[in-house]
């Protein structure tokens, strides 16, 4: 696999942008792999994501971010970040007690689709011991109630961080976390949510689709912030149902979109093709 | 084509009805030409929608529905809805500035897809009288104010009325239609929300989804109720849409989901295939 | 779970088989749980599925096979299939060296959405015994060769049909299996082909779309016969893909198109959902 | 609408493309609406399309090709369109006896989303001359039979050239083009073909599709070459089917899909959006 960087940046609009940053890179004698721009004009702002082979590349990593600060950061007000490909991302995942988006991570971790490491399964059951075990992934159980929940999220976080985790997947885990927590993660929680959003927020999402007589159901994934369920989306889904379709049939049908939904932010986000901006994402090619 | 008569039942479930209806038809020498039934077994009612050929069928057309109620009807607790395919419906369609879904209703009963008279368009706006001038429809102008809404409704009522109209299409008409005129014409409207119910109800839905970041716009077609945007769901699709789209690209994609998820409820309100029950509609085959 | 018989039926259409069907389950003491059927008015053939409860059923389900064929089956010149919920069916899943697919076999039977039994998973390479030991699942190896084929075939076929297999899955297996095999397993094996069958049969479908430039690329499950890529087909479904994708990519999305595909045609003929006839299908609700 | 001018450039890829394009604009106070490039790394060839606002530019719009040509062109070896929004496209309609996909182009010319001119509609049958003049579009009509076929193209390419015609579209129209004609129009013909190509190519794919018993049906838009259904594609879509559904039901769902995925190929190609290259297609955002 090619040694590459990976920059996502964003900034204020102006003429030259995009050859200033290939510029930067080339005279550096990188060599660019894939580059992709986006220029939201009712707003007057630019996004940009650069990926380049670091062989022979001038600039030692540890300084790239450095120089690229000093020579067109500062000047552009540019906001970015910078990925490694060659650092494979460590992710925690957190589930309940349905395994089937575990399942799909764990099977696309196995293909060497998701280039990353699972380092801990995180639950508040015990249900999903042994299919972690199965993987030999750490299983870490945190059973949470109004009481322990602060602790309990402080102490996930240690593990976590100890870790060095970059991403938390929240697989159909139902526990609400705390601001605090999500704030601390910004960024780095990604949630499926069992519907459409924004209809069916919270709670019952299939139970409410099916009492409203909706002919598609939905998933969507999306980077977590402190108010539940809004925010930015990542990617989102639908299946067609009909009435022959009771509620169990919702959800089985709604199983399937929510792995490939959720499956799919996490490959993004991996890859490093998500810029949020507001409570939007860019995603890059 | 076959001069038919559909029948669109409901009832308390039990053993039999199948049965007992088929046998009706048969005894009188009709012969079956669909058939399709489906019973929620969650709250025990049964649903069915029967259609035959009327050739050679033993009871006079204006005797049907007494002879359902005396042999079937009351001793079961149906509740029904005869409809004879010759008899070509008549539909009026209601319309404000935006002509794309009225130009795809046109087009199909151009084609003969619907099979029914467009006996009138009616707007609040005097923009697409020349488009039903093209097509010789005649064009009714109504404009709405706050004073004039209640007198304006009943004459349209009264015009409709005359004209003997089954059905109103409202296709991306702007005016919310009051409870009075929603009621006596239950089940008789269907409206295109754009979007993807309950997801952004009433005003400027592109602009919220565009704000929300959905990767996903959607229509909706459905009864109309006396609550704005509640009514029972006919047909829902999506799109997938992008970062690069601004709200512009949103409603030009979200047109062409509004015509033919409009189009779709309305094809299949004219062939009676659809069973609206509770706030949720049965789709026959 | 109930315990229930199913029916799958066809026969020439004549007025009365639905009745006649469904008196056979109620004069009997069987409480119609599911009915669907279908008349395919251009050929004059009839399709249904009955499942019943058991319980309090007059006839003894061993006799139940001899008294429809009596009652019923001759008179109507019914072609049928008998199956009983409690029964669970046993599957085997054939495998090279993909995982994706058999992965989310596994998954959909770990949850129990899959009412089965894998018991065995049969490979002609050694790739994927790791994953079957992982979930305890007797592996089978058979490499194939132009000389041992036909052995091979048989001692598959002996060691599936000692453990009682109902169905065979192959699940991105790449071996032809012979005339015979297919044959003496008729309707019991199910393939997914990585294409949107009949476009691109055969020997790498993803490159030749690649080549072809499609814009969308799917997948298929169907029955396998005799001839390859030609069998009734189940499911199919596809995903948009563009310029930017490469073959790599082609292959990456469409594992996700072959999962759900496969996995749907497996869950229906797992419910008793499917009637093969001729060269089609008909799924049931 | 602004005056902008379009550029839809590739060549064989090198480092420093995007600036050296970029930068013709900027240093000729020309300001970048749009900007979108494309790198195929398995053949290194570059792709892009540079929309900037001509307001202010310093290069006259008669002299931006030679500029272009000998600033950037002739260097980097490469080949490219030049396009003026202002300059309105103008396209001519054949169509023989289905009407569908004539109207979503009368459509959506009607509302302003095709920014164009429908110079005539071309027709081997009269049976659409009353909708040609309902909309006031000067209508020929053209019968083909094997003898008066060269001549009658001649004649036809002759109407259409005299009318300045950029893009012809064929909206289900059934005669096939001699190689000459296609030639003469290359990659200025786009078809709609009633299949998911390259299944069902030629005659008769709604038959073919129905006896082959698929699940999804589709229609593809692409560029016509000499070979039939073999040009360069440029949308596909599909609908699901069920065995419901008769011939003349695949025919009807098609229809919408025809429409759609036709008119998407125009909107995209009077948006200069496309860029063909070798048997495929490039379409920027």
């Amino acid at each position: 696999m090619t040694d590459s960087a990976i920059l996502l940046i964003h900034c204020p609009d102006q003429a030259g942008l995009v050859a200033q940053v290939t510029e930067f890179v080339h005279r550096n004698r990188g060599n660019i792999i894939n580059l992709d721009q986006h220029v939201d004009r009712s707003i007057g702002h630019f996004f940009m994501r650069i990926e380049w082979d670091l062989e022979g590349f001038l600039i030692p990593r540890e300084k790239i971010n450095d120089y690229f600060d000093t020579l067109l950061g500062k000047t552009y007000d540019m906001k970015w970040q910078l990925h490694f490909s060659q650092r494979k991302p460590k992710i925690a995942v957190f589930v309940s007690k349905a395994s089937h988006c575990l399942f799909d991570l764990l099977q696309r971790h196995g293909t060497g689709e998701f280039d990353c490491e699972i380092t801990a399964i995180v639950s508040n059951h015990r249900q999903l011991e042994g299919l972690a075990s199965r993987f030999d992934i750490p299983f870490h159980y945190f059973p949470i109630t109004a009481e322990n929940k602060a602790e309990q999220e402080a102490e996930t976080s240690r593990i976590l961080r100890e870790a060095e985790t970059d991403l938390i997947v929240l697989a159909r885990y139902m526990q609400v976390l705390s601001n605090d927590f999500c704030q601390s993660w910004a960024h780095r929680i990604i949630n499926i949510h069992h519907s459409f959003l924004p209809a069916f927020k919270g709670a019952r999402p299939y139970e409410r689709a099916f009492e409203r007589g909706v002919k598609l159901i939905g998933a969507t994934s999306h980077y977590v912030t402190a108010d539940l369920d809004e925010g930015p989306i990542i990617a989102q889904s639908v299946e067609p149902v009909t009435h022959h379709h009771t509620i169990e049939d919702l959800k089985r049908i709604g199983k399937d979109v929510e792995k490939r939904v959720l499956s799919q932010a996490v490959y993004l986000h991996l890859r490093h093709l998500i810029l949020p901006f507001g409570n939007r994402t860019i995603i890059f090619n």
